[in-house]
Order: structure tokens, then C-alpha cells, then sequence
């Protein structure tokens, strides 16, 4: 076969990312793997449940010292500067732990709240907030979501931010507010509606709001499928008169809507390549059981449609890789805003990649794939976090179908098009 | 945002490919698109079924002479030399219109063809055969699937090639055999059991067979959903007791599963290109529909679900695109030999993604649809002969998960990759 | 098993059924069955494509004297009367052969224009057109869907119904009006806009119109797949100026959706039952050919997924089946307003069945399937006319969702419900 | 519309169906789902996971004195004698709350083991064993499935019984023992392996084992997605040289397959019954949530997609209720082996149907409905458990495909078929 040399589309990782690539799996085969034991050993013990595994912040120092920290961070003055798209791949494999992202400080909602005080935050939030988050030293939350309206639309969104003299007073209930259980968790990033005689996307605002301030009271930690993923947990918390100085304000009243549309493309590139390589491990476990369990005098990888399922999960995963590394490049080169289409649509195929997975895994090994024998029930459970988590997938398909609507809004070319 | 050049993985075109693309996607649009009505009214004379319409030798003039020929095929030799990847785009743009391929001299099974006599063709072959193929003056055909057994295991072939002397004798019943009611087609590529003796994979081989030789009998031209794809159709012919010279095997006898196999990895990013192509032209046809017609005082666009099936269809063809390209860049990169999965990968996807916008577009168009006031039926004839040319789904699934088992073959991880 | 009398609730067919039943279905494959061949072969003969076949007119014959004759017609003073529950399963044995339903004067479009002469035709209507209708002398059409609006509202109709002093006067272009083609085609049902004045659902009214009327133009005959369903054909058909006496207005001005709702319901039974006896017919071919064909080594009924694909057709078919039972009783004992929801349901299941099974089929025949050898695109073409006809799928479940939340407008007990 | 008396086929229940499905309802409404909430929280006082809360005994003793008990029975000598048919829409009513089915004694497994003790106990065994079941004042469980080998073939069962002297001694590993927690739950059927030497489907013995003998060990409680089901819950038991006497086989070595074959049908149809209950459960909490819920300034039910999901659930429901219906009134009027196929079909549909419909449920409650303060991620359990218990779906499958393809196994008509 002739071959000659493609100066640019290419489908090979650069070579960075191909080091970064060989050394986080390294780290992650050596070192996290082996710890998930002690981990959630740590986390069974009784009173234990809220409290970091001791093994968790050797690791972080382990992971920092060999130069694989706060990866996802393209800015180079607070790292190694990674794009999105070289950045990917190792999202991928530290997906293949529930413990691997946090010991490369690159755990939700931490990267998000960094990447918002990088570009959004004043000198003295920084100095506060985003180092010692850059340092691993603090973890944070996002108190976004409210349970009493249908937060699929931003908008109505009910908590107030008032201003008050030099301060901002804030009320509302919120939840899902992750890491609201952990010990480590400093500060929320609170978003409330503070000016609602703006336009529809300016009327609310971002706060830095210290855990300890008076008035915020974590009232209770949420079950995911009865579990309640300890010990960072996801918070129903609510703000009752709670005063805060103006200068937590991010970046100035009414800006919210912004900062919230920047934050969550890159985000969306990080789940959605954790959820691949979760996808990935899912494969892997279906596999192994098909190939050693045996029944009808075969092994269950050669009874029935069971290639199928296998055929048609390696087309998924390769397919939601590829449409999540375009979606990378795009925002890479094109802003997040010129890739809006494709972030909202790795968002619907990658948890629901997984969680099709999940499901086929969880039938092929049976009653054994429910139970806490293996780690199925906790995939399913985080593939269907993530179909809510950040937008349902309806949302996004609405998204999708707007930005290809557009094209045909004011032209009309059917003619040409018929036969 | 931060950006850095990416050395390698990118997701844009390199300059071949756009400049090449610029120039077919022109093409398309100011002479292709506009010679189909001329093309169809010429078959649709009384008579002038089997007859090649002059406006396409006309636009193959133009092609050549503007350098827009041969393009698929990789050899610098015979063209301009492009790769599986750099061609793929091509492909797709040329997949806009039934009569797209043609012009460029890209349809099938002719590049087939013209692919196994570069590689494997005697310098006699190629000066009778190859010479004129390329330039567009002849076509041919490729016989081998038969009527009377399942073809998706090719080794079920019955029909036979015996030595007789210096000649080979050729018997047995074939269709689907494109090309075969075209007037410029010249010759077959016969396959059939020559080597009985040999191993599975070494007992057949590939025949040229002219057109006019004695015992061949094109006995019938079968419809596809009552279409009978004029001018080229597809034949069932019926080899009897035809004899051929010897120096008409190609590479010998025995070779036949290796020149097949090499035959049809380009082959099919070919086809899956072009019907993603015919995807977005069917996914076109829906939106222009959908935004134009009103019902309960609503575009269809804006009513219940149809949002999600655009949605949809958009990421459809995203990853189905995504996928074959990586597929030719694996041929370019790793032979058709190291590319096996990810061929059989795209085989399965774009047709069943080409089959299912077409399905909603009819849909959408409501009885029009399903007429021929659209191209939307003969687009899906197209895609319903996809999922079984060059093998049906079935056997791709096979072989992809033939090659994901494959990795847990002699290992046995599984404790590993608990939690 | 302790077994005991259910004194209603039953699953087996009454002796009415079960005697029509064993009638039909002998009368099928003595009779009909045999006939195909004969009748379609005339069709094929040059000249002949838009004539009765002379078979046909026999069989009628035949089965008028056997009494299997207007069996769709509940109203006893016409018939045997039975109900829709009883004719139901007569229906799905017709539905074996695509010329069973004539035979037995029991086909569309004639089976809904005689319910509507029956329940809403005056004295005179009736002696004209129903009562050569029900002798099986005439055929009959009917002209609602138009070209240029979406005909899924059917309030979009734009053909006009306009009074002149005796006469009715009209205008419209109308397509997809079913037996247009037939020889025997006597007169249409027009349905058009009388009364704008009126209530969205009193606007229109229905008027025969004999086929010989100055200004009906019959354009054009529509493709469905190529094919045009000869002898009965769906044509394309303008009304000019088109000038009837008024009492050719069925049941007077502004009760034409009144009547058309009222047609609809049994339609959709007879349609479906139908539709599920095609979708056996399918089955059949499709475990005929996997346990025939054989490809490495075994029949591909013993290959990959292909017995899930037939046990999921014998549940699709079976509870598509049992669907349809239970509307014709709810139409049988609450009338077709009861049965609002349950039509719908069928409707959208029934095509459907129909159309993955026929596929399922066409992928086991591989290209034969596709081909005219199999009557699979037929089947498929009938199928894919059957989701649009009478309404696509999107409108009947928008129907059924209807329904569905009424039952929540009003109240709230969702405490109650949670646990 | 004509009516006439339908003698046999009608889809209303019996009159003695009606009656006892309106007290079932009213008792339900009345008096168990106000009960839920203290079951609920009885359970999770400190200390009382695996203690029978006190009204669950008081519901009984109601339920019992309404003469609502051990309707699951069709034999009269040991209640009301309902056929399968009239049971059927009462576990339907019961599946409402999960704490129903134990309310009226029809919860699992005991309701199969009472029907295998009524069938094939001695006189000694239905006094010791089933009167107490019976009376509802003990529990019991079946040991059958093990977590050693591929369970979806029986007759991988590597547990083994052992006759000796008067004894037989039972030695294995079993798992998904439901109810082995149960303070009340006194024995265990046991079945395993005890006559190699016998035909395969005669190997096997159910042997009746008294939950505190020497040697029985319940190694632990199995979770389901992170929730033991208490106090019920589903056991890990180990048998080592359990020692029972002879007497405590039931109808003799050999026949644990015959039993067990005739245990699972009826018990298939309470189970999909209940889970067609519980998907009215979960598309009544998807309504509510629906109808009630604002985004983008419309209830989410009249958003995008949704009420084609709303559509597709009441189909889904209706088409899988009739369906085991059907199986129900086979298994009366033909044994549960004429009802095979259509015991398996049901068991494929049901669970499925419950799945996607608390799937959608979950989504359109965003991060609520994966809470715990809606019961959609315990009905979730169930389903996804469903598929698994009393054989995965495959299997099913299987059996369904096999019973179809036996219509063409000696039989060749595939030319009248044709057209």
C-alpha cells in the first residue's frame, strides 16, 4: 500500500500526549489501581464514611511529584499547558478508576471551579481560592441546581444574590452540590439570580461563599442508587441569609450565565472521556466473563447475540472517542462557542455509550453484575448521573437540532436537491 | 483560551484534501447536479434503458480535464496518488448524487477492479484491461456471489475453474453482479473454486472473462425494490463451460481469497463514504422539509420528537464519518491487514445510519416521500444493498468481535479489574 | 392444573370466528393462494397493467357463494354482521396474500366508503353507489390527502366545497387516492373545506363525485418504491370545477370529519389485522430461509443473534396481535370514541411490526431479499405506506399521549405515590 | 355501531376477577400504601434491618380476615381457587407497592414453594412445611442458583445431594437466596445434583432443609445496586454436609427438573404481573412529574420528545399485560407446557418494559428521580434483577426461537409461499 505523508488530519496522538498518554496509564496500572482496595477499605470503616482514605493524599503527592497534576489545565502559567485535545486521552484512562481523577487533581467539580477563577477571577480570589485548589490542598463545590424547579432550564433557577451595602445576601436551596461531604471541601461557587431586571442570560451571578459562613447548613447527603458516593458526596444545601463580601462576586454581577457556558465545555470533554474509559473497563469485565463462563457446553461469548453486543459496544466506544476528541480539537481551535453543537453531542453519546454497556456487562454476568461484587451497579449509577449531570440529554438534542435548523432557516435550495 | 499546535492528531483536512475537495464539491455542484435530470430523462426514453446517457461521457470529459479522475486510487503511477484518507472526503462529496461516482471515474465495482489488476495484475492484463478502465472507455463487472448458497461465507462458492490445457473452463450461476447490463462493460472478474485441495482460504481464484466470450449468459437483470438501477444494473449471469486462456487468472491459481481480501478495504471506505454522503443529502431533504411544511400551526420541525430524530441523524453521520476516516487511516497506516476491525467497523455502521435518516426523511415527507417526486426511495434501496454487499452485518459483527475476544484469549486479569 | 370455568375473560375465538375462520383460511390456500401467480402474470402483459385480471372476477365469484363475502361489515341487514372482534382474525388471514382482501370484497378503500354509505348515506346514496359497492360491481376511492399542505393536520385540507344554487362546486388537487387506477373505480369520496364559518372540526364536508364528471383529472399515477400497485393504483388527482348535485353530500354540509372519524376506526382494525398477517407471512419466509441456507457450516438460524431476531417477531407479532383484539372490542362495546386511544395504539404498532420483521426477513435472504424472486419488498413497501397512511406514527402517538395525560390534569396525588 | 353477543374471546375480566380485583384495589389504597412509609422506617431504626416490622403482620392478619389471602393458589382445597387468568390482574394490583405481594401471602419465593409442596410434597411434608406457608407464620427460600457457575444453564448445578444410610447429605454453594434474611424464614428448598448417572434433565433433586441444620451457613447478604432488600434479602448460603433425612426429598431423587419446570410458570406470571404494576407505578410518577414540572416555560410534557415517550410507555404496558394474559389463560387451559413459548415471551417483555419505563421516569425527574426520595432507582433494581431471576432474557429468547423454528423443521413449502 502506497503511503504518503498526510501534513495534517491524522489519527495518531502527538507526542505529547502520547508520553503524558504512557505515563498516566503507568501511574494508574502501579499505583491508583492497586490502592482502590485500601481506598474504599478506609471508607467502610465505621465513622469513616466522610473522611479522606489516607491513601488518597499519598497518592495526590505521589502523582505531583511526577509531574501529572492539574493536566486539564491549558493555561501553561498554572502547568503543563495540555490542550483539550492532548489532554483527552489521559481524561480516558484515569476514567478507568473511580479514584483516578482526584489523585491527578483533575476531579470534578474542582477542574471547573479552577478553570473559572483562572479566567474569571480577581488577583485576591485567586490567591485565596485557586491556589490551594491548584495545590490539592482544597477541594470546592458548585451549588447550581435547585430541587424545587426543572433546572434542565438554567433559567429558572430561584435562589437571589442581593446586594447589601458592601456585601451580597444570598438564599436558596440547592443540591447536587458534589463534594458537599468532603472534609476538604473549603468554599462553594453559589449562582443565584441577582439581576432580574437584565436579560435573559445576564440576570444571574456567580459567589465564592467559605463553607463555614453562617447561614449555609448541608442539610442532607443525596443516595445515587443508594449509594451516596462518600466520602465527596452530593449536598442538598441550603443558603439562608447568607452574607458574604462583595468581592466574592465573580467577575462582576450578572456575568453567570457566562462564566457558566465557558466552564462547562471543557468539563463536558472530561466526563465524557472518563465515561469512555469507564466504557472501556465495562467492556473489559463483559469480556472476561463471556470468555471464562460457560454454559450450553460453551463459553457465553459464543452463545446467542452475544458477539453482537460485543461487536456493536467496540463500535460505540470507538465512535463516541472519536466524536469526543473532534469536539476537543473544535474547542481547541474554534472556542467554546464555535463548538457548541459538538459538546452537546458527545454529552448525549457518551453516558448513554456507557450505560448500554453497563447493562450488557450487567447481563452477561448475572445476578453477580448487581451485586457488590463487581463494579458494574457503580458505573450504571455514574453513566446515569452523567445523562442528567450537566443537561439532560434532551437538552442537548434541543441544542443540536437548533444549530442544524439554522442552515435552512433563510434559503431555500430544495428544488436543486431533487432528483 | 489557550491553544498549542498539535503536531500530529488533528481533525482538519490536510491541503490535498481540501484543495481536491473545493474542486469535486464545485464540481457537484455546477455540473453534476444539474446534468442528473438530463441523465434520468434519457433512461426513461422508450428503448434507452440500457444506454449510456451522453451527458455522462460529456461530464467524464470534463472530469478528466480537470484533473478530477481516478482519484481513489493511491498509486502515484496511475493518478495523482492520493491516500485512503485523503481520498475518503471525496468520496463523500461524490456521494451527493447517484451519477457522482461515475463522473470521476471512482464507481464501483470498476475501481475494485482497477485496484486488483495494479496490484495484481500481469503487464499484459493491465495493458488490455487496467489501460483502458482508467481511462474511462470501458467498464466491467465482478462475479461473485451466486444464487444458490449463502454468500455471506464465501467459501460456500460452487461454481468451478478447471485446467484444461492451456485454457481454464469456468461453470456456475452468478448475481448481483453490477455493471453487467451496461454497454461499456467489457469484462468479468470471475471467482469460483479452483483448488479443492487446498487449505480453506487457498481454493479459489479470480478469472478475466470477457464479455463476448461463448457460454457467458447475462440471463436477467434483478430489480431492487422494483428498480432495476439502469444503466448498469445487476445481473445474474451463468457461466457455461466457459473457456478462457490460462493468462487470464490473475496471480495465479489459488490466490483468489488474498486479491478479495485487499480487493475490498478501500473498497469499502468507498461506499461508506459515499453514503454518508447520501446521508447528509437525505438528512438535507428532512430539514428542508421539516422547516417548510406546517402542521397544528407548527413547522414539522417544532413539533414532538422530530428535533431528536435531527439530532440524532447529526451525530449519526458525525461519528459514522469519524470512524472511516480513522478506518483509512489505519489502511494507510497498517494495511487493509492491520485495519480488519475498524473496515468491518464502518461496514456496519453507515449503512444502517444512511438507512435510518432515510427512513425519517420519509417520514417527514409523508406519502411524498415513498413516491418518486424525491430521491428518498432510491436512496434507501441504496442503503438496504449496502448492509448486504461486500457481506452483511452479520459477519462484520462477527469479525469485530472475533478481534475484540481475541485479547483475552491466554490472560486472565479479571481480579485486576475489580474493585 | 385446577382449572375453572372463566366466564368471560377468554382467549380463544368464538364458534362464529373459529368457524369463519377455518372457512378463510381454507378458501386462502385452496383458492387465492393458488391464484397469484395467474394474476399477476396478467398484469405483466403488455397493455394490460391498469385491467382487471379475469382470476380475480372468479374468485369473487366464488367467494360470494361460499358466503365469505362483505364479512367486514358489522350491520347484519348487509350481511353476516360480524363484529370487529369477529371479523378481526378474518382479517389477518386475508392479509396472507396481497390480493386476499378483493376476493373477498373486503379491501380498502371500498370496505371504509361503505361503512360511511351505510351509517351516514341517504336512501338514494345508497341504491346508487352502496349497493354495487356491496355486490363487489364497482369499486369506489376516496380523495382526502392533498399534495401541498401537510396532510398529517388534516385541517390543512385546501380543496373547496362550494354551494351553486342545486350543485356543489369543487376545487383541489388531491394524490394518494387508492383504486384511482381501477378499471371498476365508479366514483370518489371528496372530502374539502364547505363551511370556514364553522368550528375547526364543522368545516368540512364529504360529496361522491361520479369518476366521469367534467373536471376530474386523474394526473398522474404515484410510485411507492417504484412500483405502482397495478391495477388499483394511487393516483394523483385534480378537481376543476368539478359541478355535482348536493345531493351527492353525504350526511350534509360540515359533518365530513364527523364521518371521517367514524370511518377511520374500523379501517384501522382491518388495516392492522392485515398488516399482522403479512408480518406472519414475513416470519415465514424468513425461519424458511434460516433454516435452509447454510453458511459456515451451520443454517444461519444457528448463527449470531438470529434466533433473538425470531423470538423477538413471535412476541412483536403476538402482542401487536392481542393490541389489535382488544381495540376491536373496545370499538365493538364502547364505540370508536371509547376507543380513541387503543386505535391510535394499534396504529402505530401494527406498520411497525410489520416493517422490522420484513427487514429482519430481507437481511436472512440476503440479496435474493431484495430482489423480485421474494415478495419481501412488497411487504416492505406496504408497511412503510402503512406508517403514513391513515396518519404516521408521530400523530397517533401524540393521540395516545393525549389521552394518557388527561388522566393528570386535574388532580394531585403524587404523595401518595411516592414511597 | 351493530353489537352482538361475542360468546368466548372478550377482554373484560370475569365477574369474580372484577370483584376481587376491586377489594384487592381498595385494601391496597386503604390500607397498605398509607402502611409504607412506617415499613420503611421501621427498618431503618438502628439495629431493626433485618426485623419484621410489626405492621406487616398486622396487614396480614387484615388481609387474611378479607379473605384476601393465597389467591395466588388455583387449588380450592387451600383457598379461593383462582385460575391463573383471575389471579393474574391481582398481583398486577398487588405490584403496586413493593410491600403488597407479602400482605396477601403471594410474595416469592414462597408462593412457588407452597404450589411445588401442594403438587409434589408427601402428607408428612404439607404438614410440617406448607401449613405453617400456608398461614402465613413462617417464610422460606429456594437455594438453586450458585455463584460458581453460568446459572442461565441448570444444569451447570454443581451442588451435590448424596444419599446415605437414611440420609442424604447436601454439600454446595448458593447464592441469591431471597429470603434468606427473613427473621421468619424457616427452611430452604436445596437443589442439586444427586443422579449423575440419569439423563440430563433427571439428574437433579429438590430437597427440603430446615433453616438452623448443622452445616447450614448464610455467608452473607447479596446488595442490588448497594440495597439488600431487607429484611428479606438475598443470601449467599453455604451447604457443608448438610444432613437431612430421606424424607425430605421432595417426590424423589431424579425429579428436581420436573418440578422446577412446573414451579416457574405461574411464578412467571405473578412476577411479570407485578412488574406490569409496578411500570403503572412509575408512568404514573412520570405523568405527574410531566404535568407538573416547568422548563423553558412549557411542563415538561409538552417538551421535545416526551410525550412520544408517554405514547410508547401505555403502548407498551397494554401490549405486555394482554401478552401474559394470554400465557395465563394457556397455562389454565393447555398446563404450563403447552405454554412454554408464550411463558417465555412474557418473561422477555415484561422486565424490559419496566426497565425502560422507569428509565424515562428517572429522566424526566433529572437528579430527584436517582434519589431516594422517589422509589424509580429501587423499581429500577427490580426490573434489572427480573431480567436475570428465573433465567436472563437470553435464554428466553432461545426457547421462544426453538419453538418456532420447530414449525419448519420437516417441512417444505417455502414455494407456496412465494409470490
Amino acid at each position: 500500500m502506497h503511503q504518503r505523508e498526510a501534513q495534517h488530519m491524522n489519527f495518531s496522538h502527538n507526542e505529547t500526549t502520547t508520553d503524558y498518554l504512557k505515563r498516566v496509564r503507568q501511574f494508574m496500572k502501579e499505583k491508583v489501581i492497586p490502592a482502590e482496595k485500601a481506598y474504599f477499605e478506609h471508607l467502610e470503616q465505621p465513622g469513616q464514611k466522610w473522611t479522606q482514605p489516607p491513601i488518597m493524599e499519598e497518592l495526590k503527592a505521589e502523582a505531583k511529584a511526577a509531574g501529572l497534576w492539574n493536566l486539564f489545565l491549558p493555561e501553561k502559567e498554572y502547568g503543563v499547558g495540555l490542550t483539550n485535545l492532548e489532554y483527552a486521552p489521559l481524561a480516558e484512562a484515569m476514567g478507568h478508576s473511580f479514584i483516578g481523577p482526584e489523585v491527578f487533581n483533575c476531579s470534578a467539580p474542582d477542574t471547573g471551579n479552577m478553570e473559572v477563577l483562572v479566567r474569571y477571577g480577581s488577583e485576591e480570589q485567586k490567591k485565596q481560592w485557586l491556589e490551594p485548589l491548584l495545590a490539592g490542598e482544597i477541594r470546592s463545590a458548585f451549588a447550581m441546581t435547585e430541587p424545587d424547579v426543572a433546572s434542565s432550564d438554567a433559567t429558572n433557577m430561584e435562589s437571589t444574590i442581593k446586594a447589601d451595602g458592601d456585601d451580597v445576601i444570598l438564599n436558596g436551596k440547592k443540591w447536587w452540590t458534589s463534594n458537599a461531604g468532603h472534609p476538604n471541601c473549603q468554599f462553594f461557587i453559589f449562582m443565584g439570580l441577582s439581576n432580574p431586571e437584565n436579560g435573559r442570560h445576564q440576570q444571574h451571578s456567580m459567589v465564592i461563599v467559605p463553607r463555614d459562613t453562617k447561614g449555609v447548613d448541608v442539610v442532607r447527603m443525596l443516595h445515587v442508587f443508594n449509594n451516596q458516593d462518600e466520602p465527596y458526596g452530593h449536598g442538598e444545601v441550603h443558603f439562608n441569609n447568607v452574607r458574604v463580601p462583595k468581592e466574592n462576586v465573580i467577575a462582576g454581577l450578572g456575568r453567570g450565565f457566562e462564566i457558566a457556558q465557558g466552564r462547562l465545555g471543557p468539563g463536558r470533554i472530561h466526563h465524557c472521556m472518563r465515561a469512555i474509559g469507564a466504557s472501556e473497563r465495562a467492556l473489559t469485565l463483559l469480556c472476561e466473563r463471556a470468555t471464562k463462563r460457560v454454559a450450553f457446553g460453551k463459553p457465553l461469548a459464543s452463545l446467542g447475540g452475544n458477539r453482537d453486543i460485543i461487536a456493536n459496544s467496540r463500535i460505540d466506544i470507538e465512535m463516541a472517542r472519536l466524536l469526543t476528541l473532534q469536539a476537543a480539537y473544535k474547542i481547541d481551535t474554534q472556542t467554546v462557542f464555535g463548538a457548541m453543537s459538538d459538546i452537546a453531542q458527545i454529552k448525549v453519546v457518551a453516558p448513554n455509550v456507557l450505560q448500554r454497556i453497563v447493562d450488557a456487562a450487567m447481563q452477561i454476568h448475572g445476578g453477580a453484575g448487581l451485586s457488590n461484587d463487581f463494579p458494574l451497579t457503580a458505573l450504571f449509577g455514574y453513566a446515569r448521573v452523567l445523562r442528567l449531570a450537566d443537561g439532560p440529554d434532551e437538552v442537548h438534542r434541543g441544542m443540536i437540532a437548533k444549530f442544524e435548523l439554522k442552515k435552512y432557516a433563510q434559503n431555500d435550495k430544495s428544488n436543486a436537491e431533487k432528483r
